[in-house]
């Protein structure tokens, strides 16, 4: 499970010292003959955007779309650094140009971890000579640069998935600051299909809006969201098999990084049915899976519908409130607007206990307007997210 | 300290047994005479709004602003409790008028407490008969009518202020579910002055738009916020300083609720300077205050100026981060969109250290962009939080 699984793509992640004590922390995601194909990103919308990402911008732009490949940094963003943030990020893609060849535009950066804490440019050009030793296609190398951009994940994120004549696969990295419109996040997918610099940009617009713009752990944007797709043109155009392969791969990682929230123990599947438009359900449902009252009862596992239905109550000032009915874990506890789970049989209020102890719990909101379904994924939120980040982190 | 401090006002608080134990949770507020004066009143937004809010709602608009009193009720908040809960909502109306003179729409009624249980509808009427007998003047009243309104507060909140000619009292509850837009609130302010009807309303949604509106605890719209405002109209027309003196009263309940947060410690003033525009300073200050790495740093203690200009980036994507710079207790951490605080002498340094661990904490943020201000009020989010709120409360 990697981004070398494509044809065409090699990774590599090293210990560069960014961090301390010699953890992966520089990471390479290119293509196998070294020169430039087909490439595609998404970035934070933040007006704090980190040095990386107004660098990346700039290249994806002059190059449109024709990329050697993107190196990634953790332990420390380059948020919030200055002019001499500024200097670090485009030493990045520098140090790419003059050890894996091509121009420095042809390159995108990003980076991960603290904010506003100088960045350790002088460590960028060892770890990329290194980069350029150790850059290999097989699994090991992608996983290992799966490792380098963790921070304080507990596990590497990758996916891949085989379509109908290309394969896909894809890492990230997340943990804290998740949320609507992407998070700390960073996501590299990789193809070896054969598509147009246009139809990877909409097809990872497309997914990302329904799979990272989807996630929220604690409401918090971050200034270095990316998400980068490379296809290596190695195979045939693919059929429209390839947007849907490119949504699970994506799809997988997000759901990844939710279940590794940090201090999290449970995964929350906001499912809004019944929507008079996807609009109508996608407030609903954000705003469900945003709620800190929410997501205590996460945490304690308590299907607690009435905070369910205030939150709806806030985000749809119009709703119709005696039409809405709620489920958790598929049992039905809220009927017509009012309390409906004293009127459960036995088994199945014994089936609701039990699975309140599942490490997913899938609350269902049917809003009995329409048609239109949005999913949301949250976290519970645990005394380990405070622990982490009352200091700085 | 009371709601009973202008003239012409008298309260009461009761047990009624809403409670377990016999604790207060029936509480009034009228005026001496029993008679109708001016009456005024704002309610939650959200599309789930609970029962009394409806009837409060109607009541005030048939009046057109003549009340004889409001009735209040903790320990189950008759929200998303369908028509058994319009219907007990309705009787708290009625019981008042019955024991305590006129027609039950010259009465409004609110709850806190408890969503979605059925409402013990049979303990209104023997508890308006108490309020009845115990009716008074004096501050002790006015204090049990204070305490009557608590769920999880850990004090009663009361403030009163004297103005030229008039008096001003009032008394809230908060705790939690406190978000931008009211809070899981209840507020009676009252005056002696005699002001008209009109003038009442549009003084109190000036009011409350900076204070009730401008505090946030969890970001956790309520099903039940109301602020209603009594007159006596015992004294004379007031002159401009009334609006003065009734927004310092709500400015002191505001603070009280935020310094009562469930499970907090900390109250944080996030108060943004140097705006373009009102709009863009509260977008920027709610950000802020809304956070929860910010409440995470309050927590801690900790001048994380890092995660403060990363929310004011994504509240304000078009905003000019270089522009900014971020104080916390009066020492500059951050300039022109960097790290100052590696700058600091030594006596600076020192002074912000002790001044972290005091119970307020001021961050203040200046846009750099011109002269509008807006501060909002937040408080810290902490381990007592998450285990008030994990099971049903």
């Amino acid at each position: 499970m990697s981004v070398t699984f494509p044809e065409g793509i090699r990774a590599a992640g090293v210990g560069a010292g960014i961090k301390e004590g010699g953890a992966l922390d520089l990471s390479f995601v290119g293509f196998t003959d070294g020169m430039a194909h087909i490439g595609a990103a998404v970035f934070t919308q933040s007006g704090a955007a980190a040095a990386p990402v107004l660098v990346s911008r700039a290249h994806l732009d002059q190059t449109k779309g024709r990329l050697r490949g993107v190196l990634l940094s953790s332990g420390n963003a380059n948020a919030l650094t200055g002019d001499a943030g500024q200097q670090a990020a485009e030493l990045m893609a520098a140090a790419c140009a003059e050890h894996l060849g091509g121009e420095e535009h042809e390159y995108l950066v990003c980076s991960t971890g603290l904010i506003g804490i100088p960045f350790p440019a002088d460590r960028i050009r060892p770890g990329v000579e290194l980069i350029a030793e150790e850059m290999g296609t097989d699994p090991r190398a992608g996983e290992r640069a799966a490792h380098a951009i963790r921070t304080t994940d507990t596990f590497a994120k990758q996916a891949e998935v085989a379509g109908i004549g290309f394969r896909v696969g894809g890492m990230a990295k997340g943990a804290a600051m998740i949320a609507p419109n992407m998070a700390t996040m960073l996501c590299v997918l990789t193809t070896d299909a054969t598509v147009s610099a246009e139809r990877a940009q909409s097809a990872l617009g497309w997914v990302v809006d329904q799979t990272f713009n989807r996630i929220t752990i604690d409401g918090c944007t971050s200034t270095n969201d990316t998400v980068v797709l490379l296809a290596s043109e190695v195979g045939a155009e693919p059929g429209p098999d390839f947007e849907e392969r490119l949504l699970e791969v994506a799809a997988k990682l997000a759901y990844s990084i939710v279940s590794d929230a940090e201090g999290g123990s449970r995964v929350g599947r906001i499912r809004v049915v019944g929507g008079a438009s996807v609009a109508e359900a996608e407030l609903a449902a954000r705003g469900v899976a945003s709620s800190l009252l929410v997501k205590c009862s996460l945490l304690g596992g308590d299907p607690y519908w009435g905070r369910v239905l205030a939150e709806v109550g806030a985000a749809l000032p119009g709703v119709d409130i005696s039409s809405v009915s709620v489920s958790y874990q598929g049992v039905k506890v809220c009927e017509g607007g009012v309390e409906s789970a004293s009127r459960l049989s036995l088994a199945d209020r014994r089936r609701l206990d039990h699975r309140m102890g599942e490490r997913e719990i899938v609350v269902e909101i049917d809003l009995g307007q329409g048609q239109d379904t949005v999913e949301v994924l949250t976290s519970d939120i645990g005394h380990g997210y405070l622990e982490e980040n009352r200091g700085t982190s």
